[in-house]
């Protein structure tokens, strides 16, 4: 136990998610040696971030604005609507630069154990989205889990009659790098029923 | 890339020590999910610490006033300093519940590789506190590498012909609940030449 304000510091440390209390007792004497310049804009961002956050009023993504930077972005391509969990995975399919479309932020998977149905997602928000004609495409990027994938399926299952809008799901397989006798059996049945088949000429 | 005040809050956290980019994020999402209460709590903990934090008039540990809690404390051996790199060895320390003393905190060991020579240390600020009649102990507690060593030595020899002090350091040895098998040859030379002759009555 330490003297007053540094404990405190230490206990609100070890309160964040993944920092235990070696960490943040490390963390806590870094921070008493930095500039006070430094310690205070983080402080001033936390007691700020909050209030300064909203999600985008089209996608959901966390954003500053009224709508997020994606959404504004005229260079997108407004036909297609790439549908995740959270907006940590916008960040990461964003870092692909596989993608130019919009995407729409679902706020979680369908999960029964954790008591989280169909209803608690914003999938009518979706398919009020499908309504502009504009929109011809919706790739489902769930994470690639039970949840993930009830989810998508729902959703493919409500979106199947929708006119003119296609509907895909990210392919499964083996990761790049990998090797592939360390892969897990579900991981390369998946890589096997997705299998692409090589143009071989004649 | 988040927008604005997430990104912001990502870049704040991911400066701290041992918290990398996805540690970062992941903090971040937790934070927004969580009372703006809890969040400002940590906020204001944060613009204070710094403030509210000064160094003991006597010993150099953390404290919140002009002393620190174990120097005020009457009950504490006033016969006995037990000299610690840093505040963190005090608590370290505290918990064997080993040691009913003070300390003095020397705020780091010599290293010349880091520029750090004896003069760098509170050295001087402890010989003065020898000076009192009432101290009879130094009790080294320096780290157990090549920097504490040399400090250990350094200080051993400075106070050696000071009257009335006995100075002893920590002993070093195999850990506790470790496999003799798996201790470094050094620890395993060290637990050798300081073993200790059982007695073995007649």
């Amino acid at each position: 136990m330490y003297d007053g304000p540094v404990q405190d510091l230490i206990d609100e440390l070890g309160r964040l998610p993944g920092i235990g209390p070696k960490s943040a007792q490390r963390i806590a004497f870094w921070l008493l040696e930095q500039p006070q310049a430094d310690v205070e804009r983080l402080a001033q961002v936390l007691s700020t971030v909050k209030a300064n956050t909203h999600l985008c009023s089209i996608c959901y993504n966390v954003t500053d604005s009224e709508t997020c930077r994606i959404c504004r972005d005229p260079r997108r391509d407004q036909g297609s609507i790439c549908v995740v969990e959270e907006s940590k995975d916008v960040v990461a399919i964003e870092r692909t630069r596989e993608f130019r479309g919009l995407y729409h932020v679902l706020g979680g998977s369908i999960s029964p154990i954790d008591g989280r149905g169909p209803g608690d997602l914003r999938i009518a928000e979706l398919v009020r989205r499908l309504s502009d004609p504009q929109v011809s495409e919706v790739i489902l990027a769930t994470d690639p889990n039970l949840e993930g994938d009830a989810t998508a399926t729902y959703i493919s299952r409500l979106l199947a009659d929708t006119p003119g809008i296609r509907i895909s799901r990210l392919a499964s397989g083996l990761p790049v790098g990998g090797d592939l006798e360390y892969a897990d059996e579900v991981t390369l049945g998946r890589a096997f029923s997705g299998r692409r088949y090589v143009d071989q000429g004649v």
